[in-house]
């Protein structure tokens, strides 16, 4: 099905929310929106709006999650409804796509129909999940892992800031403490609609992008312990330099992604992202270094090559430098492929709107990731600019926005059973 | 000549001053003492009152470095002085000898004179600098700097700290903002005694370390620009990674200093001891790292091949990994060699006291080093168990603290022309 989506009101949508904890750039437009702060109070406020606007009957869950509910005339209200949507938090100093395109979208999507006069069998859900980015509270995907069933809303709830403050806390100061749980697996299918983040669709010259499988996910936490001593009084042999070992594992971590890209996955990608040091003064020979490493690949197997280099690397500094070391495993992902008949139906969308769709994969962790656990899940890309994300240099052009909202739209119609 | 000192006393005193500013270590015993803090005045206070009890005249200068002199009946109250000391501040969570040693075996060489009736020809003045560790203002040694002209009074009173306090405001909050300078050309002589900070003495077996050089140091600071990106959706060849170019500086640091140890100067080192990452985030590419690098040697051109060496990475990894970098040299002391007429007073002290002393270098700088480019100044040396310092694991034993301190105190004595 072909829906005409209006690219102004889309855009219109994008640009008021992008107000909300908007920073000053040198290049580009960025905002700050963690979960809880006034920023994020705006965004939700203005969201829901926009749904009361469309009709849609609007619900918050217990942990924030807000879902926009369209049961149009001649619908079944008790049909398995279809789901869209995504998120509008976003990491500090973040751009204005990542996450409210799709919540948007799915609000466009929803409009489109409505301005067709077209009746989808199913009800139509437009969601935005609590806490994507995990900058506050817990690790990411946090709105989505509750809504599947993966943590309890309690246990959500009891999560905490780095300064103790917990999640019921933060969301009860915004007003967006509700009740209930917002329940995926009650969905017929569930639609996300992201930029890209990378150069695929760009490169190819392709407005929107159909995600095959998103790469599962391995997060490390490394501790290194050497000896913090005086930088000019410790001789270079009396030494246990925690930085110099550091520097081997950031080092063999890049090679090890590089060697399963050049053999085996074009995919895998391994990056030490963080890295602090202690006591970190230029006097001081560095005595820990604590190492955040973040592991991806389509292939599971792929992935436990890059983490098997890590445990090689470690044992081989512990026994060349005298280090102590530690590794642990707090987030462990496997990949997730995409419900098949909900990339059809995006393809099909794409063809009968004149607009071209290409098969890619996603090495960006999405809600969508957790819903593909209790019913179909897919998740369409618009293109980045350079593939730059988490940066106010973050940018789709507008046109791309409304093109991937036309086939985001043409396929939650088709799902939905709209005629 | 030789003077008992009285080792319980000046255990006393180096006890009392560690209470100040204590801070809780799983092992050891440390101390937290920045310029200006409530522990800092607590240690000025007590160090004053010690030199009153001694019936020395106390002057507080107007950077807040403190004077005692001691000048008995029987002294020309004209002649330049012998000054000895150290400093009583310390880095964070640092061990309890390095500085106040220097402070209190300073006063209890003149204690030990003044039991033991011996009246020098020039009086002799004990001093503890300001801000010795450049933990909270500029870089280290500002007391001494000011002390020898290097920096005036006003340049040094309007430094801030990171908050932006000024050092005037922060002496004034403790009460040590005093008046005029105090003036180190106008000594005949300055000894320093300090923990040696390496493992020297210790291996050696002797109690007592006469410095024949202090290593020059040089500081670069060191920023390596990449590009911030997603570390899931960034294909490893798209990539251009700030910490990966940096852990090459890391580690050629260290190899750099390794080859000139191996070849040419024994005591040369190299270090990266401060690392900072942005954004450090585990899931984002880092898009920049400073890096503070510390270098040092007794020749000052073997400084300069390692120096050298990290120019010559700077331009492989811009070449290789497109990232951008720049350094600058915000600190560079080339070496000092030590008065030799007070090496000899030193090693003839220890003779008469029946106490080793050899003779070796200095890798940790010292406010000695400044007052050398004014007038004939020496460093001595304490054992230190492990080379360990800037610690709470800093430990150097009492029965060394007293053996050093009667060195000293012949030392002073013989220089002051005591009889």
């Amino acid at each position: 099905m072909d829906l005409t989506v209006d690219a102004d009101r889309l855009r219109a949508d994008i640009e008021a929310n992008a107000e909300f904890g908007a920073v000053d750039a040198a290049e580009g437009r960025g905002r700050t929106v963690l979960v809880g702060m006034e920023a994020n109070r705006r965004a939700r406020e203005y969201l829901v709006d926009r749904m009361d606007a469309a009709g849609l009957d609007v619900t918050v869950d217990a942990v924030g999650n807000v879902a926009g509910r369209w049961t149009p005339d001649g619908a079944d209200p008790d049909a398995a409804p279809v789901a869209a949507g995504s998120h509008v938090d976003s990491v500090p100093e973040g751009g204005i796509f990542d996450g409210p395109l799709g919540v948007y979208a799915a609000l466009e999507a929803v409009r489109a129909m409505q301005d067709a006069d077209v009746t989808p069998d199913r009800p139509v859900v437009v969601v935005s999940f609590t806490e994507e980015e995990g900058q506050r509270f817990a690790d990411g995907l946090l709105g989505s892992s509750v809504a599947v069933g993966e943590r309890t809303v309690e246990e959500a709830l009891a999560l905490t800031d780095d300064d103790g403050v917990t999640l019921a806390a933060a969301l009860e100061g915004i007003g967006f403490a509700g009740s209930g749980r917002l329940d995926a697996s009650a969905w017929d299918a569930f639609y996300e609609l992201h930029i890209e983040q990378d150069t695929t669709l760009e490169a190819a010259g392709v407005p929107v992008g159909v995600v095959t499988t998103i790469t599962g996910i391995t997060h490390l936490d490394v501790t290194i312990r050497g000896e913090a001593n005086h930088a000019g009084a410790t001789h270079m042999h009396e030494r246990t330099d925690a930085l110099a070992a550091a520097a081997e594992l950031v080092l063999d971590v890049e090679r090890a992604a590089n060697d399963v890209v050049d053999t085996s996955s074009d995919s895998a990608v391994g990056t030490v992202g963080s890295l602090d040091v202690s006591p970190n003064a230029t006097n001081v020979v560095p005595g820990r270094v604590d190492a955040g490493v973040d592991i991806r690949d389509v292939a599971y197997e792929s992935m436990e090559t890059v983490v098997d280099a890590v445990g090689d690397t470690l044992a081989r500094i512990e026994a060349d430098r005298g280090v102590e070391t530690e590794f642990s495993r707090p987030f462990d992902l496997h990949p997730t492929p995409m419900a098949e008949r909900l990339r059809e139906a995006a393809h099909r969308a794409g063809e009968t709107a004149g607009l071209t769709t290409m098969d890619l994969h996603s090495g960006a962790a999405h809600d969508t990731m957790h819903v593909a656990n209790v019913t179909d899940a897919s998740l369409l890309f618009a293109p980045s600019r350079d593939g730059i994300s988490h940066n106010p240099r973050e940018w789709t052009d507008w046109e791309d926005c409304a093109a991937a909202t036309r086939v985001l739209a043409g396929a939650i119609a088709e799902t939905a059973g709209a005629q």
